[in-house]
Formats: C-alpha cells, structure tokens, sequence
C-alpha cells in the first residue's frame, strides 16, 4: 500500500536524448523477475553522483567514486537489484569490477567509464556471472523510451514503480527533464536516496554538474526519511546529456541556470517523496515544517527528531491525537538552550500549543479530524530565530514490522 | 510479555532504616488502580538526583531540580502515574507546587522538601485536586516494608513490578540497597530513566551524593533504551539515610566508597535492564557491546545506532539472521573516518564478520541458532582503540506498535 503514489504517468517520462535504457530478467535473487538494468548515455555528457556517507558503503558505491574521480566521463551505468553487494569486503569489489569490465567489452568502451549500482540484501556475495550473462538480454532490449520499465527495474520492495518527468524552455530551446527512483525502507538518506537517476538533454557545463547534483539532492531525497536507517548503497545520479540547441550553461545564477535547477528539482522532489509515500508499511504521508530557528541545521534537527519517533510515528499510524509526543522529540532534538515557553505546535490549520502549553482554545476533535487524513502537516515554530527547514516521513505502521519480519524469507 | 523477568523477589526487598512508604488509589486517570505514591523520608538523609536532559522537560522535574538546590534537604517525594505533568505550561507548574505544599502541610515540613514526580500522558492537565485528596490515604498505608507495593504504584504501560535489593557489609555494618524503577516505553534515559528510585540505609556525606547517583545512572539507567525517545520525566533518585552504624563514607575512591557504589550499580542495572526485559512489545533482550573503539563515546554512539535501528530491531523479532543490517548501523552511526576493513561482527560466539566482510566460516544455520534465543549478545569489534561501552535493549515487534498505537484509548 501507497499513500497517494499512483502508477507513473507514461505521458510524462519524456525520453532524453542521448539515454537509452535496458531491461532485463537475471535471476540475480529470485527467478521472473526484472533485475537489471543498463543506462546508455551518449559520448559528451556532463554526468555527476552523490552518494551514501555510510562508513559501510557497499563496493559499487566505492568503484562509483573512483570512476567518477578518474575524469574518464560516464557512458553507461549497470544496476542490479536482490544483492547489495555491501559488507562483502574484497570479493565484493572484484565481482562489481568485473560486472564492469564484462559490459565496456560489450560496447567498446573502458571499465572506468562505467557506473555500478546495487541494491538488495547486504553481506550476501554478488552472483557476478549471472550478472554477466544477463547483459546480452539487457542491451537488446535497449531504447529511449524506456524509463518505465527502468523503474520497474530497479524495485525491490517498493509497491509503485517511481518515475517522474517535465519539460522545460531554456535559451528558446524545449528540455526534457526525466527521473526514476526507488526505496522504501532503510530510508534516511544521507547524500542521496537508495537509487535515483536523473536525466535531462539540456547543455550543462561538467564542472557545473556536481553542484547542481548537491543542491538537488540537498532538497529532496536528503529531506526525506522513512526509518532513520541510512543505507550502505545511496546513490544519486544526474546526467545532461547536452543535446538541446540552447547555450551550454555554465552558473545556477542565471536566469537559464535558475529555471532549469527549478524543474529538476520539482523532478527530485516527486521521486524523493515517492519513496516516503510508498515508505515500508506506509499509510500516511508526513510534512514536518520547523520555522522560527535560529539556523537551518537547528530546524533540520528537530525535524528529523519528530519524524524518527517511534512515538510519534505509531501515533499517526492510529490517528490518535497524543500531540504530547511531538513535543517531547522536540525537547530531545538536541538545541541545548531550547526555551520551551518560545514554541508553537501546529497541525495542518490547528494550533495544538501555545507558548510551550496546550492551547486553551484546542479542541481534542480538530486535532482528531487532522490525524484522520492521509496527508498531514506539522509546523513548529520555535520563537528563535528566522531559519525554516522541512522534512517529509511516513507513520509507522503493523506493515512495517510485517514487512521486515519478513524481508528474507 | 517481558523478557525472563520474574516478579520482585520479597525477600530481596530489604526495608531501609529511615524510609517509609504509602501507596493509594486516587483516580488520577483511571479508578482502581494504585497511582499516588509517598515516600517519606527521616531528618538527617543524603539524597541527590539526576533528571532528563529533555528541554521539554516536565513541570515536577523543573520543581525537583530547584527543590534539590533550595538545599533544604529532601524528607519527603510524592509520586503520581497517570499524567506527566508535561507540555502543560504555567499551570503545571502550578499544580505540582500545589501537592507539594498539600503533602508539607500533613506532615509539618516546608514544600521545598518535597520532590513531585509525574509519568503517564503528555500535554493533559494534572488533577492535583484527586492528588491532594489522595494524600491522607497513601500517608495511612505508609511504611518501611512497603517497597513492593511502591513498585507497582508507579507502573504506567509496564507488564511487570520492577525492585531489586542487596546486602552490603561496609566497615563492618551490615547495609541495605533496594530500589525500584518503571517504564517500557518513550525509554532511552538521558541522565536517568522514566522514573528509578534507590534508598540505602549507609552512611555517605551529602557532599559526595550527586557524584554517586551520576555515577550509577552512568553504569546502568543511561545505557538503556527500547525505542529511542528520551522523556519528558525522567528523573533518577538516590537516598542515603545515614541509619547504619559505619564510618560515614566521603569518597567512592576508598574500600568502603568502592563496595558502597559496587553493591548498588548491582542493583541500578538489574533496575535498569528490567525496563528493557518489559520494553513495549518486548520479546528478546539484547546486550550490544562495541570494543576496540578510539573513545567510550564512539563505542557508545555505534552501540545506540545499533540499538535504535528499526531494521536490527525487526530483524531480532523474527530471528532473522540478516546481520548486514547490524553492518549498516555501524556505518552510519557518525564515525567519520571509520574503516569497514577493521571490523569484526560476533553474535554470542558466532563470528560472523572477519575485517569487513562476511567470514568464510560463517553458516547461516549457526547465525539462526543464536537470534532464536531470548537473550542475544552483539559485539561489535572496531579495530581502533582500547575503548569499550556497552548498551542494553529490545527488539521491535507488532506489539509495540498495538501498544502504543492504542496506548490513549
């Protein structure tokens, strides 16, 4: 179950120049199923990642890294689901290098112009050669319009295939801006989400690309969290492929810079709450909203201090009004001269507290009518400063539990 | 359900010379149930306390603190399950003052010497009027062998009565220790837990009191949690009645001062771990020992991250050997420059990881045996230091969620 999540809309994804996408079933974990994935990307593009800071990052995320690193540009990246290919220390390394090197013999090119990406159980070893031997079927099924299937690609426990489009005027010329993602447990990126790909034709120049990748990722999938648990194999990819006829551009601060960082954000930010909308369990979707702190990294804290709760998670879950748990992640978050007399506490329209107490004019059945939605907000404000931050979670749920009771077996 | 805790031992519930104690039924939020508590306390007692670092702190906590430094002296602490007195603004604070000064009034003291501590619904106001009315009844039922009766009045959601004792001979008198605690839920303390309450009848100067209640709270309240959220209430208090016939002691740093603090650290973990074995929804016991650590505070950060993982915790619940969960937590729980290839994972004496990735010895099946006990312990090695710390928790399970989706109705 989702929480309003529907099926991507085919009208959207919007093939990119330059990116051609292949599907394919491995047999990686289990039989029948779609398990990898290529992406083509043509010679020129401006290609930049942002990944897991988990001291454990899994071995595709450390060989992103040095291929990312070692300026010989990306030409096609090779993900995986039913193995994470983490905690899996030297073998690990070797089998991913190998996936690699078998997929630059297939097109030509060299291993380090190749990006891996897997997702799955953790400490298992990669069956590398089932890898291998399903690249043929992957490359044959190769073509543009293919960012569906890419999404169905690569879900693992994911209900809803993730994928998101728009479309842009830059410099006079129409830009395609597509994007797929997945994840629903072990959520609370740091960088970057479980997996998400970004591509766009537009012409961004490559020392332009890591920071347009950081920005977007900083506001979206590095503000969403499903169960605090940040994963070993976080990765967040965006490419521009260069081929739309407007002038390259060079700086986020123009006016062609600002409109497209916009709607690759709005782009970014669809993915990142798709992945809390269909969180492990899920059946509410959360915006938590700090105002009034002094910093942003104050508000971010307390935030995040609300949306890891179990409290307050299991709290939503039952559409239960027990506001008092909301108040007591704030006092935790951290802020060590918080004065609870400067705090508001606001859900959707109704104001629950007034100068750190119970709103005299609160009524238990407005705060019950808000519990009851599927999309809530919580706004605190806390009467310090300036500073504004949001974050988006889901509840926690019997599911969740369920879910991951079970996830092996 | 709880985990291999047994109902409190009477005979380990040794009266101490100097403290007595009532317990009655006053509705605070629901009739028939014992939910007011006095203890009162002989002229001439050493008492100290260590409270929640919570700035959303409760009104009876920020009472307690102020009273403890009046320097009045502590004779009397009333206690009330129910409503925490918390998220209530001026008028909990008003309230509170006002049982103080109640109980003060029946027993001939000044307010300032009494200690109010509430646990049970956040953000409600406290009834102090059934509070007051109750005082005559719970000063009836008090007296020194009343321990067993205390540790039930102040149950909130937990399943079982939690009080331990010890003899103790120190300079040649005999000294007892006993205490009793409560909480299963919102528990990871932070100075103390929900509510732990210790009373000897040894000799110790007031001066040195704060340095053994921090001390004993270090070793056992404070490396507790079940699901990672730090109360409104906690508070952890420590009483010294001076009834016993030894040389008063005036440092932990001597013979008497060591087996004085041994004897009740003993009984502050067995408190404290019985909080954990009646964790909400509670069916495993886990002790998390990280070793080889630079620092006891990155032992202790990587043991928490450990601790408080939805996913180890699921994980423990179905006795799911998917130890790569614990791998993740390591990685990201803050060390920033962590080398995977310097850890070993054991779980009781199963070595499951060898320098960051899976052993080559390691079976599935042995990895199964273990996570199907009731009580499992994870050591994690970090290969970077002599530093140790050791946390106590729970796993996650479909009954916590039950519980504290349902806890208000």
């Amino acid at each position: 179950m989702s929480v309003n999540l529907p099926a991507p809309d085919l009208k959207e994804l919007y093939p990119v120049s330059g990116v051609r996408i292949g599907v394919t079933e491995a047999g990686v974990r289990k039989a029948n199923r779609k398990d990898l994935t290529v992406v083509l990307i043509d010679k020129g593009a401006s290609v930049s990642g942002v990944f897991t800071q988990n001291r454990f990052c899994a071995a595709p995320v450390q060989i992103c890294r040095e291929h990312l690193a070692s300026g010989a540009g990306v030409r096609a990246m090779l993900i995986n689901t039913g193995n994470a290919n983490a905690g899996t220390g030297e073998d690990g390394r070797i089998r991913a290098l190998s996936t690699c090197a078998a997929l630059a013999r297939e097109l030509g090119i060299s291993p380090e112009e190749v990006l891996p990406f897997s997702t799955g159980v953790i400490m298992e070893s990669l069956p590398s050669e089932r890898i291998e031997a399903g690249l043929e079927g992957a490359l044959a099924d190769a073509r543009e319009d293919n960012w569906l299937r890419a999404a169905e690609g690569i879900m693992t426990t994911d209900t809803v295939a993730k994928a998101f489009g728009a479309q842009v005027t830059i410099g006079g010329a129409l830009v395609s801006i597509t994007g797929i993602s997945k994840g629903a447990g072990m959520i609370r990126p740091n960088m970057a989400t479980m997996l998400g790909f970004m591509a766009t034709d537009a012409c961004v120049r490559p020392g332009l690309m890591h920071q347009l990748a950081t920005e977007l990722a900083e506001g979206s999938f590095n503000r969403v969290t499903v169960d605090g648990d940040t994963s070993t194999n976080d990765s967040f990819v965006v490419i521009a492929t260069n081929k739309a006829a407007h002038t390259p551009i060079d700086s986020l601060d123009t006016a062609d810079g600002r409109a497209l960082k916009a709607a690759m954000l709005d782009v970014a930010r669809k993915l990142a709450q798709a992945i809390v909308r269909d969180g492990e369990g899920a059946t509410k979707f959360i915006t938590i909203k700090v105002e009034g702190g002094k910093t942003q990294v104050e508000c971010r804290q307390v935030a995040y201090a609300i949306a890891h709760s179990p409290l307050v998670k299991t709290a939503f879950f039952a559409s239960d009004p027990n506001l008092g748990r909301i108040l007591a992640a704030v006092g935790y978050a951290g802020i060590a001269d918080l004065d609870q007399v400067g705090i508001d506490l606001f859900l959707d329209d109704v104001h629950v507290v007034v100068h750190g107490g119970r709103n005299p004019l609160y009524r238990e059945e407005d705060g019950q009518r808000v519990m009851q939605q599927s999309e809530i907000t919580v706004r605190v404000v806390l009467g310090r400063g300036d500073a504004v931050d949001t974050v988006w979670t889901c509840d926690l749920s019997h599911d969740y539990v369920t879910i991951n009771a079970d996830y092996r077996s």
